[in-house]
């Protein structure tokens, strides 16, 4: 069997959520010790929770586990990015050290870290934290060529379904997507162009810094970029291969792991709502499962999520990506389990309304 | 000395936060590793923690503690509430039983929850997260006099004061002020409009529940309160004892405890930021200490924000009171103390920009 049809098995195998236990959900918030509604969003998360767990009440995710998914990016030679590709690595070094910003937001929120290098350019050290599954050393210029093949492209995505059944089997109960890849808002830029149809300027931003010119070059070479593949949008491997990275294709599969893991998975910032994008094309059903977690300031991760109908949990001006504004969501989410779970109903406390 | 004259000496205590220590941290965070600016908020908040402590990077918030303050309120006879008075004591010890939204929040964000009474209708039984410090049996009704005396006023004000001295004491490191009172959004609401100069239309909501008819009437009756009294908004305690409730001037109280004892103060809903008003005008200075949690959809409480010049930390259209929004936020503060305090810099990291 070919790669791309092991994931066709896989996307198979992904249920849609239980929309029955998200109306007993619903129901049961109307009937506790709160006026009806003024939980707001909690009560949709608790809902959600219920749908992806297929029960009411759902679990209480106690150990979230953050994969912050690593690759390098040929386009970098383009002068996209203000930082040098070797920054990768040693962001990935920063990861296993916990001492980068993922790992002190990880350990408030009690979320475990691992970091999978899919795509990092040069061979890294083994380390307790980091799996290594390279598929290729760092994408190609997405701009000169496609940016790997589709064997490649379907290989990282299975990846991502591997890790998160690895991290399931291994006792996670919510997982956290997120990425590291000097120079990858150019492919997400060029995922989301080509999955919501929005020109390349309206979705293409300062990433890790750069003024407005580096902002119109790096445009300017998404927009030559989906000239020259002209991908299809239906085909999500296919435009993977063509103007992704080798990490937006791990956190694709990790977030259709989760769904037939059926665990509820927080996206994060631009990188991964355009990993989404890539995901939904492959498993509508799987994004049943995902939660936004935050609004990066990034124009194209708005873009992504109005496409994906995901309204985030929290907007703090965050743009870091590594699963930062995931991380951040992760005791939001665990807090609307608890009011579903553990809170009383108006008949326990003797009121009647 | 008066009561009065007390609260004036520990108003004179509290010291404007330390912007000395916030330069630090904002000179701090562009050292560490992530691009200048791109944790956001997070970066906001760990240079206000930073005032707050008086030093950089400041202690992580380990051990939050919620106060929910209780009080009833003579205007429920105006009909302005879907719900008896009786149903304040239900939550009282419904908080006690551990068994309301705000305790289960709490339990996920690690805060304790204690009550105070200091302004409940009925007697209630001890019970050991309960503070018995009831100045009144239920405020007046505002609508056809001053709710409570300038003393009892500056009493219930003392009372929160005391329960933030109380708790740090036994080990809290950041407060969470919350309310509970069948009524209190009316008293919120007058409070609102007389420190902002909003029309009491502008600031009036549905609180727990009502449709437009209700809120119509409830506005008439903040109207007809503000007319009455006209509530001079430099006199805090004239102001709140006119139109306002006990567990308000508790959690304005409660604020100025926490700036006296340099601790991080999160306010709740429309209640602790109608409270936070009554603080500011008590000492403009308390108000370095606090940060909005979230942002209820009571109309009242965007208008108190924006003219305390807060900006919420939580969108989540919720409007429950309890300290439910102020507690969901407490991870997020802890968060940014983390972010500052763990993270590796730059050069630690062996990387130049």
């Amino acid at each position: 069997m070919s790669v791309e049809d092991a994931l066709a098995c896989i996307c198979a195998e992904i249920k849609p959520v239980d929309e029955d236990a998200a109306a007993t959900a619903r129901a049961r918030h109307d009937q506790l010790l709160k006026p009806p509604g003024s939980l707001g969003r909690l009560e949709e998360l608790g809902a959600w929770l219920a749908a992806v767990a297929g029960k009411c009440p759902p679990p209480l995710p106690e150990r979230p586990a953050v994969l912050v998914c690593a690759g390098d990016h040929g386009v970098v030679s383009r002068g996209i990015s203000a930082w040098p590709s070797e920054v990768t690595a040693v962001m990935v070094g920063e990861f296993c050290a916990d001492r980068a910003a993922v790992n002190a937001l990880a350990r408030t929120a009690g979320a475990s870290v691992s970091v999978l290098d899919v795509g990092v350019g040069v061979e890294l050290p083994a380390h307790p934290l980091l799996k290594r599954s390279k598929v290729r050393a760092g994408a190609a210029d997405l701009a000169a060529g496609p940016a790997m093949s589709r064997e490649e492209a379907a290989r990282a995505v299975v990846c991502g379904v591997d890790l998160a059944e690895q991290l399931v089997a291994n006792g996670a109960d919510m997982l956290i997507g997120g990425d590291m890849g000097i120079g990858n808002t150019t492919p997400a830029a060029c995922l989301i162009a080509a999955f919501t149809g929005h020109p390349a300027e309206e979705v293409t931003g300062p990433g890790a810094g750069g003024d407005a010119a580096a902002v119109a070059h790096k445009a300017e070479v998404v927009r030559a970029a989906l000239a020259l593949h002209a991908p299809d949008s239906a085909d999500g491997i296919g435009t993977l291969a063509a103007v992704g990275g080798l990490e937006h294709a791990a956190i694709a599969g990790f977030i259709l792991g989760a769904a037939r893991e059926q665990v509820p998975l927080i996206l994060d910032g631009v990188s991964t709502v355009a990993a989404a994008l890539v995901a939904r094309a492959l498993s509508p059903a799987a994004l049943g499962y995902a939660v936004a977690g935050h609004r990066s300031t990034e124009p194209g991760a708005s873009a992504a999520l109005e496409a994906l109908g995901l309204d985030p949990l929290l907007e703090l001006g965050m743009r870091l990506g590594e699963a930062t504004g995931g991380v951040l969501a992760a005791p939001i989410v665990r807090a609307a389990a608890a009011a579903l779970t553990e809170m009383a109903t108006f008949e326990e406390a003797g009121i009647t309304a």
